[in-house]
This record gives structure tokens, sequence and C-alpha cells, in this order.
């Protein structure tokens, strides 16, 4: 090996770093190597680890029952106990004792809108809110006295769509808001990205929806990221050169006030249109000119067998 | 005007749709016009509608003070309130008959950690939680019985970055993870996007923190799109081309196990490198060759005043 490594001293237990871990994961995972390796751990231990597993940890009738992970976190769900919030102080102290006894680090209570009830009892005992979707919320605690808590901060970042739509007479799709803070400027369509969405598929719904215009994925065109943002999130905004398959505009009437095909001369130099859309249009025509694509290829993780997406740059003819 | 409009009719009041653009303002607010328009509000409409105002809106000892907003949803937040829990119940219930009654439409309680003991109050009351961070919980309730509760879902992506970093000897910087599910594997430096952090200043950031290297950004790579990752959320991870300005490595003892200066051709055909990895290997060569360079521009809102980043394609040398 002709590398230049620095190597680890082995005498720290893997069992140290829990918190850091879990807000790695996803990255960490899908830049593992393939499941050929020598090295790898037993296919039985990656998978129990993967899925979750309910170990038995003390007496289900004194001890909440979690879901374990490899870093020796442990997740308890109100709706997969029983009886939640009877005994609810009692149970969690005897509980946070057993688990700091049996080495346990980062504890998580996600817990239903139904049992919201033993929320003050967890505030009480040190558990911070997390994070929380319409349902539920979801709190945890950090352990042990002697590691630094790194547990990561839930998503921050707004993710939306927009769409460079022209059509074969130069014309490019825009929209007018109903709620724009100034009516009447002339805007491209889009809107946020749903929930397990692939982008490029968010912008084809939302020029579906705003506009009736069927189209279908040309190219990513650019990003634009900025912050303070919708609930005080950072927003990053992916644009798009999409193929109109369609011509006939059918507005959406809760959302948009106008919509048009605009000749690409007359949408360059339009007062009411804003600068950075026409960044977008005229970053449309360099790519066509300069014939690049940043296309995007689907595939699956080798070891996870997880599907993801990955854009690349290609030379093309528009 | 050439344009093929599909207009609006004006029956409907400006008012009716407040949630849905609630979530749609960071995307919608970078897209309007300059403030020169002929066409556009007051301007101490649209300022009072950025910073919020606090409207009277009851007596105070009665109805709990909030932040308005321009679709008459209000904000409550606990921290700001007298006396916050004192009668809560009889004050949540002669509020909300207010807020009907004045029609307002989306309410919002920002709750902190000391106010818990409110909660089960709120969701009796019909209140979803929608967010949460260290410190409070945000919970709503939609008012309205004859529109549809178009409140957006919080932010559910997870967005990292990572780095091809190169150095003159054509050597690749790679690490590996301490608690790597499959020990012993090569990867690029990276990790978490931290709040109100701009994508390069992440990778450049997570390049020191973990293996010591000084780095200036170079160029965007790839960007690849998953789901089911950390939290239950969906993940971007954006890769980065960065040219050291450093050569002697550090590593991170708390997160790496190993950082190596890896030569290009072995990391290209190394067995513990995943495929992907390997591919924004390639991209950079690709780019290299070819010219190819996706930079980034900082750039000032024209009416919010609110700075964001642009990337843009260009030809270069590299």
């Amino acid at each position: 090996m002709l590398i230049n490594t620095v190597k680890i001293s082995n005498s720290r237990v893997i069992s140290k770093y829990f918190a850091f871990i879990i807000g790695r994961r996803t990255l960490t995972s899908l830049c593992e190597p393939p499941s050929q390796l020598g090295d790898h751990k037993p296919k039985a231990d990656k998978q129990s680890w993967r899925q979750g597993y309910n170990a038995t940890m003390g007496d289900p009738n004194l001890i909440f029952q979690g879901t374990m992970d490899r870093f020796k976190g442990i997740t308890i769900d109100s709706c997969k106990q029983k009886d939640f919030t009877v005994n609810f102080a009692e149970k969690l102290e005897r509980s946070l004792k057993y688990w700091k006894e049996v080495k346990n680090r980062g504890v998580w209570f996600k817990v239903d809108t139904k049992d919201v009830e033993c929320l003050p009892v967890l505030t009480k005992h040190g558990f911070n809110f997390h994070h929380a979707q319409k349902g539920f919320v979801t709190l945890y605690k950090w352990l042990p006295d002697d590691e630094q808590d790194n547990v990561p901060d839930y998503s921050h970042t707004m993710v939306g769509v927009g769409a460079v739509v022209v059509n074969d007479k130069n014309e490019v799709l825009v929209v007018s808001d109903r709620f724009a803070m100034i009516p009447g400027s002339w805007k491209l369509p889009g809107g946020y990205v749903e929930a397990r969405e692939y982008l490029p598929d968010a912008a084809i719904r939302e020029v579906r929806e705003e506009t009736g215009i069927i189209s279908e994925f040309q190219s990513l065109l650019s990003i634009r990221q900025s912050h303070g943002g919708g609930f005080g999130c950072s927003d990053i905004y992916v644009v798009f050169a999409l193929k109109p398959l369609s011509s006939e505009l059918h507005r959406c009437e809760m959302e948009i006030a106008n919509v048009a095909w605009m000749p690409m001369d007359e949408y360059l130099k339009h007062p009411h249109v804003h600068e950075t859309n026409r960044k977008f249009v005229h970053k449309y025509l360099f790519f066509k000119e300069n014939g690049i694509k940043i296309d995007y290829e689907k595939a699956l993780h080798q070891v996870l067998k997880k599907e993801y997406i990955l854009f690349n740059i290609e030379k093309c003819e528009w």
C-alpha cells in the first residue's frame, strides 16, 4: 500500500459514540463498500441494526420496552407500549436508572398525540424536544455523563423546485401567484418537494398542478440556496428544464392568478420578472447552445438495496 | 401583449388562502419582481408582513396576543405571554371563539419547554404537532370550516455534503469512518450541513474537521437524492471538488478511524471503495478534462435584501 495512513489506536470501544453516528447514518450507509468485502460484519448483525430489534430489556411491567440500535440507543414508541401513561413517572424513573446501569446512551421517546400528558414528566426528567410531525413529537435524553451529546439536529432545509418549460414556438411557461406580495409578477411554475419525492418528479408535478401542462425531464439547470425562509428553515431551490408534452393551459385556481406561454424575448426583458428567474432562462439558453445537460440516473445501493438518483453532467444535442 | 393568458375571476378575496401560501413564501418571495414596479402594494404593508406586527386583538387579559401575518394567520409564542399557563384552558376557549369571529385562519402555538403542561389542553382542542426543535414545539389548528387545510409540512430532507479533494500529486483525500457498518472502507470526507450554512462552506468545514486539511471551493460536482434516511427523512448529498491548501493530516479522533492521501489510480480500483464514491472521482476527472466548472455566486435579493447563492455552470481551465 502506497497510502500515507494515520492509524487509530484500538483501545476505544465501538459503543462509545452513539449520537454522532445516528446523524451520519444516511451518508455513511450510502458510501459503504459492497457486501462481498472480506472484513464486513456477519449479515445477521447488520440486518438487525437496520431493522432494529426488540431486545429483552428488563421487566416489561417495570421498564419501558423499546427498539435498540447498534449504538446502544433506545427508542420508546408510545403506540407500542401497553398502558403507556399509567404510573408514567415511576416507570420512567425506574427505566432511566436501569438504562444507565446497562449503559444505554441516547433515549428517544416518540409520543403519539393521544399520549401528550406524559410530556411534562419527560421534560421534567431532562428530555428535550427533537422533532415533530402531525400526530407525534419525539424527545430525547442523553445519558452518559462522560461523553458529549452529539445528537444531530433534525432537518432544517425546505426543498423546492422550479421549472423552465419552453415550447416549440420558443415560448416560456410562466405563472403569476394569487398571493404574491407584489401581484402581477411573472414567475416560473414550481413549489415544495413532497415527502419521499424525487426532485425532477416534483418539478413535473408542480408544473402539471399549477398550469395543466404535462412535461418531461430535460436537465437540471441551477440550484439556489438561501437562509431564513419558511418556518425559519433554510431553502434549497432546484430549477429544471422540462419539455412540454401538451400545450393547453389549465390554471390551478387555488394558487395561480395567471398562467401564460410568454415569448422568450418578451420574458427576458419583461419588467415584472425577477432577475433570478431571468437568469434561469438565460441558463437554459446557455445549456442548449453549449450542448450541456445535467441528467440523472436511478441506481440501487449495493448493500442497502435502497434506490437513489444521481445527477451527472453530459454533453448532448438539445 | 402577445401572451395567451388565462385570467382569474376577481370574486375571491385575498384572505381566503392562508396556509398554502405560508409554505410557498420562500420560493415566492425570491421570485418576485423588483420594488420599482408600479403595481406593488404600499411599502409599509409589505414591511409589516415581513416583520410581523402585534395587532391589538381582543383584551390581552382574556385573549392570547400573537403575531399576525398577511394571511390572517396568528402565532402565539408562549415566551411572549404573561402568565401563559394560568387558566390556560379557559383563555384558549375564549381565544378560539374570538379568532373564529374575527376570521383568523391558521392558529399557531410555539410552546417553550417550560410551558409543556399546556400541550394536553391544546391537543384536546384539535391542535396538531407541526415541528419541534430543542427548546420548543410548534402546534397549529386550522379554523375555517369551508376551506381545506393546506398547511405545508415542515422540512423533511437532511442535507449533507461530500468533497473530492485532490492534491498536486494526484492523490485523493479519503477517510474511513470509526463506526462504518463495514469497517475499513474508504470514503470521501463529508457530513451534514449545519443550520444557516452554505453548502460549499459546509464541505470545507467537514474536510477541515475530519482531516485537518484546509481547502477552497473549486466546483460543485454532483447531487445524490435518496429516501428513508436519518429520522425517516429524505437525503440530499451534494459533492464538491475542493482544492487543498495544506497537506498535513490531522484526523478527527471522534469520527474518523483513518485518513489518507490515496493515489488516484489506486482509489479508482480499490476494493474498499463504494461505486458511488468512485463515480464522484470519475466526475471530477470529467469536469477537469472538459473544462467544466459549476461555480456559485452570492447575490442579494432586490426586494427582501436577503442573501442567497446560485450555482452556475461555466467553462474553465482547471
